[in-house]
């Protein structure tokens, strides 16, 4: 009798990963009075029903991404998942069958599989070309089978569990160590993979190795996978663990940048959600001193005004806070963390809730109008698993002119999706970039673009320097553009203050993107009381040993207006540079400075900007666009100012970034097309400090000094200039 | 006694031109309670108090357009004619006296004045650069000049008439005679600023001038303007009806095209109004058959989804039916029309109304909620005094997958600002444009590109037959790039049939534009049940009796996901010719269809589009793009995929051009990325009879059959093709 009591009190526990017994029965107490959830769960029945209607179909693994095969497995895990909600939220058995029938299928199918027939992948999996897709399947299957692992008579679940997930956590970890045992987000899939049906079948061993890693995996250190990135983490470690430790920041950055942590974060969180549910006694959201949901915070904060996440990295333009895994992990965040409202006005933008208890909370706050705007702030986000490893910085300004983002990046090396990039920066007006960080090279899911993966151009463009708008020297990228001297190195943090909202500055240095070669890079958005918008301040100041050149980009968009440089237009088009990128440069002009300054006016979704830069006389200005070396047009024709400093050991480039002005093509009125500084001057340029002086054409000037050994907020500077002297506290002077 | 009565009266009359005492009085009755007048009229006051705070300037006049001498005079004019409706309708005397002020300035200036001291136009003025923005300041300044005309001392009255209005009426007339003597939109405005104030004045024999021009001008019939059009009407026509006349067909289409027919807008229905209040006997909305309420209409319909004007010949692209001019036109249309309740759905989105009985009745009609949709339907547009100069063809389709507009241009020349495009089209998506016509080369008002004047690349560039998705033979322009054989000619509609909504056609033909060389073009909206969006098929014959070269551009945007033919990167890039426009092009790949048709599949705005064309084995498809030979980055950087047949007399470029799919890059997902046609073949080509078959990717296949010389709808056809017999009735069979 005691063993039918333990029987019967197994067969009630589920579910218990992501639904439970007592938020199923807190939902249905609340349907059809909590719109948003109402809402996602009627349009969730619309397609599962769909899918039921049309039959299951298992088909035996062939294609790659994109192709039948992989598209209809990935459909099968989705609606399983869906149909899982919808049994226990609904109560309708048709659900049940579903999956069930169809987890017999896949039952059947899998001890017949080898590995996907096709090789391209350094992890090929059994369902899927490469493991990373497998775990997908098993993460969301994991959810549908624990809604009906009640419901299945004990020996069909016995016989599932014993037949295919059992031998797929196996195959995914064991099977597949370079996979399993890495840090990188691929691996965080298997993890959670491996843990979510260990916490279904109540399997502590596997639990275990999802948590921890395997003990011994005999991956050779020096091992790469596809995208060029080593397989062995530096510390050894591993598990889903090691993949909360070391890409996370404290800040909740993750290494790879916003791109592939938005991916990452649905199994980062569904898992923490599952873990709580079963294992509360790991206190999963408070590890990390609550990295988890700090992560998430950081994500939102990762984007431009539409909600799309800033390119760093491998990052495809487009995708945003709209995305399915940024759903859940904002519902999951607001429910687990303090409920803060502003959450509720970005799940309110994104219409849509996670069908558990964590959207259930989320659906009565919007009902009760709890909402209150997220208002992205100027911040810093640090990188590296202790936050000493350099950061991102994030300069904004909101008033009703203007809404303007500066993002600088001096992180680390951001793993195999990382870019060569120390100290670039990118630019956005009202959710459009102004300067652009050019993404990755790939349409993602576009089969007649590489099957949909990553494009040649990638490695051979966008991840090199010369496609950021930072220092490149002797046409070379960052690192000899080698990942692990890359991933050795980090940029640091040197200055970070946006207590002042009209003088917001940042600034960091990066000593090992050249060998004897140091860059810093200061970075201030002022807003000025007498202009409408702000306008930045861009000084990079590079010292050598020995001379070289030095390009620095601004990667603009639209139409030229203005030049204070000759511009002459080439008989012929040719690339700018043989390699590292350069090969996918047209050089469409090459002027001289002539000047001791240079401005460039430019037109870009009606707003008019200009770039003011102080320059010596030989100093030349390149005008160029992507697309050379580039047979299958899979790069974009984007323009791109650069400016060039030949044969000097050291360089400062000092410059103004500003819109200024608005055409309006139905008015035709052109207000402001000019810009409003008249030059910007290096005064004086030390090892201890930088000075520049910015000419507008009101009369006014400012005077920016910089304390470049020096940013404590506290210390006493003293500086003559010329006739002048200076006295201030802190790391900068503005007047 | 008499005499005395006689004058109150004359006293008494203004205003009378635009607003009138009736007017006045009714729209006092209900200011407060007609939202989009108040919320008008509260803006103008706000705008005009600023301007008399900041006092009167009337500057001696120095400066090109964009210059501030230039500017300021505008703004007086505008400022003075508001002040006059404020006047009026609120009452307060500072606004007659900011008028009059202003005036006695103007009056001491101008008997000071020579021709303006800028000398770049053939029509120099007194306070602007060229006579055209004399003739702006007079058609504004008329109306304030009414509005206080009864509140002057009559010595004031007569002193102005006699100092200022008078001669500056002879100055843009009899001393300009080639400004003022043309059919020309320049001098639409230079006959409505003489006749506006020869109504103020009540001077009759300027009216006369204004109406029917001067007896003599002594004009040179070969003299050129500015732009290069003639300067003498080819049947020796000029003044206000001989602009009415000429340039309008019956349809209302004005042959310049929409966006100077927009500019021309604002004089045409102002005077009318005017001469509607004053000379109600011309019955001028009457006039040729209600001209010009049909011009407004039309111009509405010229138009793609966000109510911008197709931008055909000389026209700048975002301009639109939100620019004032057409908000006069809208609400004069509307009053003095038939009250159509779709012109206040127009005038809503507007949000703002004319200060006159025309706003108040449409802010009335808005405030009971009159309004309807006004909905774009599919039309032919005549060109030519009697409609029979060829015309523009309209195609729309609209349902809730898609709305697609296709506009054919088979016009005149259009006078000097026409483009060497016969034939040509361009196709809207939803507002945005799928395959474009470049419009102009020219930043109006944006004074550092050229004073905002036409850039040269207008005339190297954009009016060119290459600039245009139409055949140019051995790479010369229509008609040799001759103005005066362009105006000669026009081409001639053929076939235009929007009565099945499933299959619409349009279709012309033109015989002029090379020698011994004919074309026949055939454009077809096929909205197939089996396909969410609408497919083109695009059949261009062309004939001549000797060999040539043809090219075909298709100007698209975005980026190109695939490409049947092999395209190869060159080492360099160099222009596509030396003439003609081809200067401007680069190469950037040459290819060989190498087969019996091509595909070439592009991504933009996030639809995938595919263009699919029968080609023999050796016809050469060459992808280029704009910027070539253009040292000062004038030009956009557009691509365009252009067809090339060599050395053949005779072609037919068959083409299908549809979007088929949708990529979101926030789920990531490529929904039919791929065309969904497997061919184009052109079966049979006769001199009566061109058969075109499409095979779709489904398997199905589609026969049209073109009867190339007899469009009439109920002729009955008999063709054998191969095995098979098809008969059919009228223009086109297609099955
Ligand atoms: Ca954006
Ligand atoms: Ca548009
Ligand atoms: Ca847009
Ligand atoms: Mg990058
Ligand atoms: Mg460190
Ligand atoms: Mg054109
Ligand atoms: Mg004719």
């Amino acid at each position: 009798k005691t063993t039918e009591v333990s029987e019967s009190e197994t067969l009630k526990s589920h579910p218990n990963l992501i639904l439970t017994q007592e938020s199923v029965a807190e939902i249905k107490a609340h349907l059809g009075s909590i719109p948003v959830f109402d809402a996602t769960l009627a349009k969730v029945q619309e397609e599962v029903d769909l899918a039921i209607a049309e039959g299951i179909d298992v088909p035996i693994p062939k294609d790659m991404a994109g192709g039948y095969t992989h598209t209809q497995h990935k459909a099968n895990y989705d609606h399983m998942q869906k149909a899982g909600v919808l049994f226990q939220l609904l109560g309708d058995e048709k659900y049940a069958i579903y999956i069930r029938d169809m987890l017999l299928e896949y039952a059947a199918l899998f001890p017949t599989l080898g590995r996907h027939p096709q090789e391209r992948s350094y992890s090929r999996g059994k369902f899927f070309w490469q493991c990373l897709n497998d775990s997908n399947w098993l993460v969301y299957t994991s959810q549908a089978y624990d809604c009906i692992y009640d419901w299945l008579p004990k020996e069909q679940s016995d016989h599932l569990n014993r037949t295919l997930f059992k031998p797929y956590a196996d195959f995914l970890s064991v099977e597949t160590p370079k996979f399993f045992n890495r840090v990188h987000n691929h691996s965080t899939w298997g993890n959670v993979a491996v843990g979510m049906i260990a916490l279904v079948m109540d399997d502590d061993e596997l639990l275990d190795r999802a948590l921890y890693g395997l003990e011994d995996d005999n991956i050779d250190p020096n091992e790469l996978d596809d995208d060029g990135g080593v397989i062995k983490d530096k510390d050894g470690k591993a598990g889903f663990f090691a993949n909360l430790d070391s890409p996370f920041s404290p800040d909740g950055f993750y290494t790879e940048g916003p791109y592939y942590q938005r991916y990452a974060m649905y199994p980062f969180m569904i898992f923490a959600e599952a873990l709580h549910n079963k294992k509360p006694e790991l206190k999963i959201f408070e590890y990390k001193d609550g990295v988890l949901l700090k992560a998430v915070d950081a994500l939102l904060n990762l984007t431009d005004a539409d909600g799309e996440f800033f390119p760093l990295n491998d990052g495809q333009k487009g995708m945003s806070y709209y995305t399915a895994s940024l759903v859940s992990a904002v519902d999951i965040a607001y429910y687990y963390g303090s409920q803060r409202p502003e959450l509720l006005s970005v799940a309110k933008a994104q219409n849509k809730v996670q069908l558990d208890a964590t959207g259930l909370a989320v659906a009565i706050g919007l009902k009760e109008g709890k909402e209150q705007p997220f208002i992205k702030k100027s911040m810093e986000l640090t990188d590296g698993r202790n936050g000493d490893e350099g950061a991102v910085g994030i300069l904004r300004h909101q008033d009703d002119n203007a809404a303007m983002t500066l993002v600088m990046k001096y992180t680390g090396q951001g793993l195999s999706h990382g870019h060569y990039d120390k100290l670039s920066f990118s630019l956005y007006e009202d959710g459009e970039e102004v300067l652009q960080d050019y993404g990755l090279s790939r349409f993602v899911n576009v089969e007649q673009k590489n099957g949909g993966g990553y494009l040649k151009e990638n490695k051979t463009f966008a991840k090199h320097t010369i496609a950021h708008n930072t220092v490149i020297q002797d046409e070379t990228s960052h690192f000899d553009y080698d990942f692990v001297t890359g991933s050795r190195h980090h940029s640091d943090r040197y200055v970070f203050d946006a207590s002042n909202p009209q003088i917001q500055i940042m600034g960091a240095k990066e000593h090992n993107a050249y060998p004897n070669t140091s860059f810093h890079r200061t970075m201030v958005m002022v807003k000025d009381s007498t202009l409408a918008k702000p306008y930045i301040i861009d000084v990079f100041k590079v010292l050598s040993n020995t001379a070289h050149q030095y390009d620095l980009p601004y990667y603009y968009f639209g139409q030229i207006v203005a030049t204070s440089f000759k511009t002459e237009a080439p008989k012929a088009l040719e690339p700018l540079g043989t390699k590292n990128g350069y090969q996918h440069l047209w050089k469409e002009a090459e002027s001289t400075a002539n000047a001791d300054h240079i401005q460039f006016t430019w037109l870009n979704n009606q707003i008019f900007y200009s770039i003011t830069s102080a320059t010596h006389a030989k100093d030349k200005v390149l005008l160029a666009r992507t697309g050379a070396n580039d047979p299958e047009f899979n790069l974009r024709r984007d323009p791109a100012m650069i400016l060039r400093k030949e044969n000097t050991a050291s360089a400062v480039f000092a410059s103004v970034i500003e819109p200024h002005g608005v055409y309006n093509a139905v008015s035709e009125t052109a207000d402001n097309a000019y810009s409003q500084f008249e030059s910007v001057t290096v005064v004086l340029d030390e090892e201890a400090y930088t000075a520049i002086v910015l000419k507008m054409t009101s009369g006014a000037s400012k005077l920016l000094i910089l304390s470049n050994l020096d940013p404590n907020n506290e210390t006493e500077h003293n500086l003559k200039i010329g006739a002048n002297n200076y006295q201030w506290t802190g790391a900068y002077y503005f007047q």
